[in-house]
């Protein structure tokens, strides 16, 4: 998990992106444009990060994970465009800039984020990406993501989190909508890496193990965050989820609780890892940060 | 092309929707039915027909490329269910019912068209459709499907067409624009037959050039149908290109020669069949049925 690793990962997202030929007057410039404001805006990368680090632990190469690391942030990219459309959280901006329908409408958004969905897809199964992956892994592990981003997964998590607007909701209900948002994806980044690495069973059992408890652990964070953070560092108002009369980790289960929770997940995630050896410590060291910081 | 393989395409993508299980009190209920309003919703099934006709054609079987025709019907009523929304065409009805916003809402039609796209790539790469197909093949027919529903096919159409609403446009970008919007899925049905029953390059040459040509017949019949058609048998109104201002081919070229050029392009669809022998008779009488087609 370093600086090189992720200036690589924008290097090879940039590659991806549909380019315009140069001397062509093409009517789909504002298609290209609107997809790459998006997928090029920052971000932590964070599951391509874990594409990327379980598929070397488990012995495979930079090259062929390369575009199924990318694939995760184009899904990542296009639901947080589709979030933020009108119909959806209506929001203005997103990381400091305007939200991408606020910059190429509501129509040029809708379609750069079907786009990027599908872009997802197409680099995945690129002839290239084939190749170097090699058919089966390729095959299997795109279709995990699929899995991942749909009805049962994302998508799945982001009607719950509709259909519960506004109102009180049970533990089992938080977690259900929080394993499809965000879990879905943090479990398909790891596991997709096991796969194009080709993970023994202890080795992916290891890895699912370590991303169901980030993933909660980086939830419960947020939601801790939202209670005792500073809104300076965070860069957004505190205090939100109540106001909007929201279930939270913080509000079912008390703030001391959510944090011995956080801890004890990091643990679990951590130790998960003895399977990989010290090769894993970026991996640790990974867990502890989600764990600690306070923005 | 018979009714038998219709029904089996219609059974085929309803045990491919997601399944709520019946003691859940599931708050993904209104995403699934909403995927499955529009999914089975009728229509021609034109796009599955042309995969398992063209797998068959080449030696392959029904079993392992019915995945693959589903998927390419899931993509056609995702983009449809995206087209429909407010800030696309603003559509109320589509074949005689409520468009699927005017039933779940804006946020459930965008989710469920979401849900469709993805879906697509869970039901051609799940474990059961990989083994059936072989992971190569798999693999390869998938992202062919991917390239021609994204920013380079389908999606790409669909921006051209926003970006020259209510403009005359040159028959170059007319036909760029429905190369995208409707030919792409139609050449990758053919493509991912011939890909999934292991065609021979001039298999491969031959389906094209039927694809090709089906698909832009297709399109100027129905441009022919909106000025010289029944509004009664087509169920709508005709006339509405010219009144919208829209550059269509008879616009560009006139009845007479739009009508040769449907002649031409038929003939040059069912000469290309020849390669495939008798066999290949239910595709000819398909190219002759748009051909002549008065709704």
């Amino acid at each position: 998990m370093m600086k090189t690793e992720i200036q690589e990962i924008e290097k090879a997202l940039q590659s991806y992106l549909p380019q315009l030929l140069p001397q062509e007057n093409d009517l789909r410039k504002t298609l290209f444009e609107s997809m790459e404001y998006s997928l090029m805006a920052g971000g932590k990368r964070i599951r391509p990060q874990l594409v990327l680090e379980f598929c070397s632990l488990c012995g495979g190469s930079r090259e062929q994970a390369m575009p199924f690391a990318c694939a995760l942030e184009m899904i990542h990219s296009y639901s947080l465009i589709h979030d933020d459309l009108p119909c959806m959280d209506d929001d203005d901006l997103r990381r400091g800039k305007p939200t991408n329908h606020k910059v190429y409408g509501e129509a040029a958004a809708l379609l750069a984020g079907d786009a990027l969905l599908t872009l997802a897809f197409e680099t995945m199964l690129s002839p290239e990406s084939i190749a170097a992956a090699g058919a089966e892994r390729a095959a299997r592990a795109a279709g995990e993501l699929a899995r991942a981003a749909g009805a049962h997964g994302m998508v799945g998590g982001q009607i719950i989190d509709l259909e519960s607007e506004g109102k009180q909701v049970p533990l089992e209900v938080l977690e259900k909508m929080d394993e499809g948002k965000t879990g879905a994806l943090i479990l398909a980044a790891c596991r997709m890496g096991c796969i194009l690495g080709g993970a023994s069973p202890a080795q992916m059992q290891a890895a699912e193990i370590y991303a169901r408890s980030i993933g909660l652990a980086f939830q419960i964070q947020d939601d801790l965050l939202d209670v005792t953070g500073d809104a300076a560092l965070l860069g957004k108002n505190t205090g939100m989820d109540s106001a909007r009369g929201k279930s939270t980790y913080v509000s079912l289960l008390g703030v001391e609780k959510a944090r011995e929770t956080v801890e004890r997940l990091t643990c679990t995630a951590i130790d998960a890892l003895l399977v990989f050896g010290e090769e894993a410590k970026g991996l640790a060291d990974f867990a502890r940060a989600l764990a600690n910081r306070d923005h």
